[in-house]
């Protein structure tokens, strides 16, 4: 059957679609050799659904959207500490090709400029690690997140790396400071390997989707990377992701995002999507302009908007049952700090009909930490007022069965007979 | 009966308290002789629910915490191109009384520094206005916010005028460069007016969710604001609302914020709450020390971080029945595109037992743009492939009854007898 | 009789005449009004003789061509110490008003942008001073420098007064740093009446010259100021006196100089000439068109470039004489370093006739330290050799009889009869 | 005998000795190893007479002050226009290994940098040189200013090139914007060799007054620049020669000056000195801290200073003598502009004795060109008062004989006799 999903990204398209202004990037011949027309976009939800349009099989060099990926596999490799004496997280205002190093330490701004990526580059696999062992495991890291394996052109990489003057600048300014160690020749040519990795805009929203799902791949269920990394990198694509122009970005489209000289943009959607566009000619920032069209158009249309301010979550509470004995409280839907407080307002002013209260979880999907919490508090303040509760969690959703006073609160196996 | 998230607030405060570092602003007597060890917070839910703990009745003036709301009253009173005109929405990576200005247009570079926030004031009611009908029109405003009457605490207006020469010399030269009209006396005395209207923490906990609730009041439901208003002036938040240090604030915290001299800080958590808390003695960028504390810990314990990659939503399909002749198809919760995507997905690869199918809608609590548009979508999907359908919508959630071809769904008045 | 230099400005004029590019200043009536086609030019040299040509009686107001002076009257009035802590002396790259404060101090980065004048301004007569008495002792001052009483065109002055916003910004972020101490409007207002006083270009270049001539006024012969601040002024000059392009106009014109809205530019060569042009149309630096032109020419024609390394002094050995008895030594011109060097040279490798020497100044004008200095080491040579040796010095050009040892040279009162 | 200005070097190194303040460059070992103690001056006059004291054999790599002498050879070689379009003239308020590219044109902003000194280097010899070839052009050129063959310390050229990431990031930098051509490797090699030529500082002294002597080096006479590109690089010298500070250097010191990493520092007054110190220990800006004591006190003590206002020149007027039929007017010394004005300020009024006049330049010892040019518009201001006006010039001093009108003036081949 059709999928309205799919239409949807097709209209988008032919929205985007009779923009032909911009130009390809012309520094090396495979960028330059570019077919111009080119156009797909896909997303990827973080249940692993993905829906695709126009070209959408056609492979580019990932290029400078393999920025946040590598940032995130710094960090889980060298862990934050490492990360933040290496490069910062404050938006430069500068060009992606500027030095922008901070004043006092000479870390560069933030790993989304070039400088910072070539620093986050020599972290991986530890800074005495080979090239190729570096490459071997951003390879691996890589393909776990698109989840399949991922290949490098070899032949775009050998052309990158015979222009690469501006980068070979950074690198032996880094050296000059001693944030790299490895001979600028090297950590270019380790760095353009990681920019000519092979993808298409499917594989892109997969991966975005795995940052955007707190780390688990949606596809395979691998657990790829730790939530507190996903956030700390989707933060960063926030403030340094498309260049100058950070604070306009978010103003008018929302979504944190990520572009590449070769046409592509990733987004994001925190706890929803992925979402990837690919189209050559880039604007004079060096963004597809067809692509951010797409996401002008996808945030407004859609209201994908990280500051969209309509609410979410709610109705946690499905419904009260009583067989006479035994008050039963059943909870739906994901448990987050809103749903868990609003369940909370309802059930607890209640005068419920017996002592015996179960807190029945079947139906709840998710609980975030601050909704178990809160949960728990809640059980505790029904049992100070007299009731006997006990929860009911066939899935595992609660984060913990203990208070904050070390009991754990009443687990029961099954449920009253109804 | 004891409410566990008023507990949870005291609990934050205890973890703060005792962080007796920094000092209170030393520019005026009234700021320099305020109590250093009050400390209050508040948070206010998009229902309305209003949890504060410690000092939550002392009033303080607002300060520049003003200058997110005078930024959208000028939104929603002159329109987003002649603020645009005024002031843009770069960070300035700049202390906030610096200049600031944007090399080409002049524009300061953000509504968050004070050089922004006196030339948004010169907005309000159109640059004719009397400073006394401006000032009526912002109380009015700020008071519709608070949903009470909020009042200027005029003595402590008169000290800041007197001390007022880093503003008076912004003014002079935001004069300068016609981009105020007014004398620079009466716009400095204008901003210092908006900067001196006295809240607690429970009123900015309430003024924060409204933003976060779209523009409604929570509590006297009120559409105070527009949504899209309340989406801008939240990314600008996300981007300058800190001073210098965006990048680390977002990437620690994560939550939209201003703060001001008195010591007072701003959150909103965009669909979710407002949030404020309130300690006089100040950081050497001028942030309440204990209030940046709590935050930090309402981030890190809750994951109220706006790149919380925990996912939300979902379980839109409650469930589907069928009394022989009719299919109804049960949908609950919010209805965001995340949801709606996700019902289809469930539905529509099914066999569905009848033609006729009858989308119930009854348990939906709101349904988004985008999730509107999904299940329209959604519904002419399974028309072509052979149902016939129509929507059961009593409460009147879905955006629209329209399909993209002009054609209208079916709607119906009651749902088939179970 | 036709003098040649009045011949060659009147030349220089005619080169820059046919220029009618550029405008004359805008922003208050007096100035916009103007006529254009003025244009005028003086030289003085340090022994007082004015040349003159064009429009030479027209007055104008000095404006910014008052900076010099008034930061040469503070140096006078309070001391280099004082002035240093509230004026620094780098370029500052930027704008005449633009703030440009030192990061540290807080200090105006030089005394030629409106910033460092305002707060030189208020160093005179002291900080306690009001500004009667201030700009009754800056008229005075300026009165000495021209030889002639000046006056304040108070009609222009109350014109840029009404305009001020730039110069009251500067003067409240100024006061805001505790860099001065009276209100904005008072201290604005004192800089203006500096700003106005007229002058025309005859008045500049014999100011020019008591700069070039080491603080005494070459008409009058009073010692306006001391030749280190002379020397101080005229450094200041160079580094910060043309607004941006401050290398550039070294390099291209080579001529310590300072230029005014109204279309005046005083230029000076250390120890030879004050130049001044006038001419209202102004570039869009807001230097006078033509002003530049006749400097641009005058350094390339005549070689009146700080840097021409076409030598001077020299040939201080007039003769030697021999009565039989005493050999005399005549030494001539102006004794620098140089001088006395090339004089030593000559003198002491010889076989001198006699064991008395006399060494005749007569014919010697004026005699520097470092010249005074090597020709008392030479007479101490010359002893140590063992000649007897005497000076007739009848216009006391040496600075000191004393040698290093404190003993004093003979000094003879007349010369043998020849 | 006994030179009194080689006694004031010593007393002068005495005045210095004891500052042992400061530490050696450290980045490579032959730097780090140099004697610390080290302390050597010299001067040389532009009548080539060399005075030195202290260690003024020891020889030193020119480093730094190579700049100045290879923006003088990249100008004789490619002429202004080239140079121009490749490095500026404005100080870049800024550390020597800053890139400071000029926003729009990309050239860096002056010679004095690392990145204009890489680029003028580029330029000797052609962009096509091999380095070998523009290495011994190089050579050869500095040989001619010293009067003597100067080597190159490979050693220690190899020890640079090893921890030459900075330059070499330069220069890649300078490659990625076309500014440079060759590649970074060979750029910047051939820079390091261009510092790696050994010299003392009477070398030093002697290539200094070549700059100061119009581009005559005063020992070998030989012509190795023309006057206009020393005049050129003695600006450069002073706006941007002694790095960040060069605002304070003129104010204080006011030599044009360049110092090197070794520890030397050349400076120039122009007509006057070359100057030369080393001492290898530096101050936190990298200037030797001796060196700069040492200029201090020059500047001081002897008012050596560029804006020394105690005038100089004068007396160009020996005597008038007559004969009966001839009156001769006996000119003496330099004559530049101050003394030509001089001079025909005495002549011009009187009333002279016969109609027939000759001008007797046999005492003149060099004429400028703004001299030449009055003296011959005084002798056409003579004969148009009715007199017959030769000129005796047996040493050929006037820069021209012939008049702005076409017409020469009359010159005869001797005196009448006396």
């Amino acid at each position: 059957m059709r999928t309205p999903v799919q239409d949807y990204l097709k209209k988008m398209l032919d929205v985007a679609r009779p923009n032909i202004s911009g130009s390809r990037a012309s520094y090396i011949p495979e960028l330059r050799d570019a077919t111009p027309d080119l156009l797909g976009m896909a997303i990827c939800t973080i249940d692993g659904n993905i829906y695709s349009a126009g070209d959408d099989q056609e492979m580019f060099t990932i290029q400078s959207i393999s920025k946040p990926f590598m940032y995130a596999l710094a960090l889980k490799d060298r862990g934050l500490d490492t990360v933040m004496e290496t490069v910062g997280t404050e938006p430069s205002g500068e060009d992606f090709n500027e030095l922008s190093l901070e004043g006092d330490t000479n870390r560069p701004m933030n790993p989304m400029i070039n400088a910072g990526a070539i620093a986050v580059n020599q972290l991986i696999n530890g800074e005495e690690s080979t090239t190729e062992d570096r490459i071997a495991l951003i390879l691996e890291f890589m393909s776990d997140l698109a989840g399949r394996e991922l290949e490098i052109d070899h032949g775009l990489c050998e052309s990158e790396f015979a222009g690469a003057d501006r980068n070979l600048s950074l690198a032996h300014m880094l050296r000059s400071y001693g944030i790299i160690k490895d001979t600028a020749h090297d950590a270019v040519f380790s760095y353009v390997q990681q920019c000519s990795i092979l993808v298409n805009v499917r594989d892109l929203a997969v991966m975005g989707a795995t940052l955007a799902n707190g780390g688990v791949q949606p596809r395979t269920g691998k657990q790829v990377l730790k939530p507190e990394i996903c956030r700390q990198v989707q933060s960063v694509m926030v403030s340094a992701g498309m260049y100058n122009g950070a604070g306009q970005w978010l103003f008018d489209v929302g979504i944190p995002a990520k572009s590449g000289v070769s046409g592509g943009i990733l987004g994001t959607l925190p706890g929803q999507l992925g979402i990837a566009t690919f189209s050559p000619r880039l604007d004079s920032k060096g963004n597809s302009v067809r692509g951010v069209r797409v996401f002008e158009q996808l945030s407004k249309d859609m209201g994908l908007h990280l500051m969209a301010t309509e609410p979410f979550g709610g109705d946690a509470l499905r419904e009260i049952t009583s067989d006479g004995y035994t008050t039963t409280i059943h909870v739906q839907g994901t448990l987050n700090f809103s749903a868990a407080e609003e369940l909370l307002w309802e059930v607890l002013p209640r005068e419920l009909p017996n002592e015996r209260i179960i807190v029945d979880l079947t139906e709840v999907r998710r609980a975030r930490v601050a909704g178990s919490r809160i949960l728990l508090d809640g059980i505790t303040a029904l049992e100070e007022s007299g009731a006997d509760v006990a929860v009911y969690d066939p899935h595992f959703v609660l984060k913990t069965h203990e208070r904050e006073d070390g009991t754990d609160i009443e687990i029961v196996d099954n449920l009253p007979v109804r």
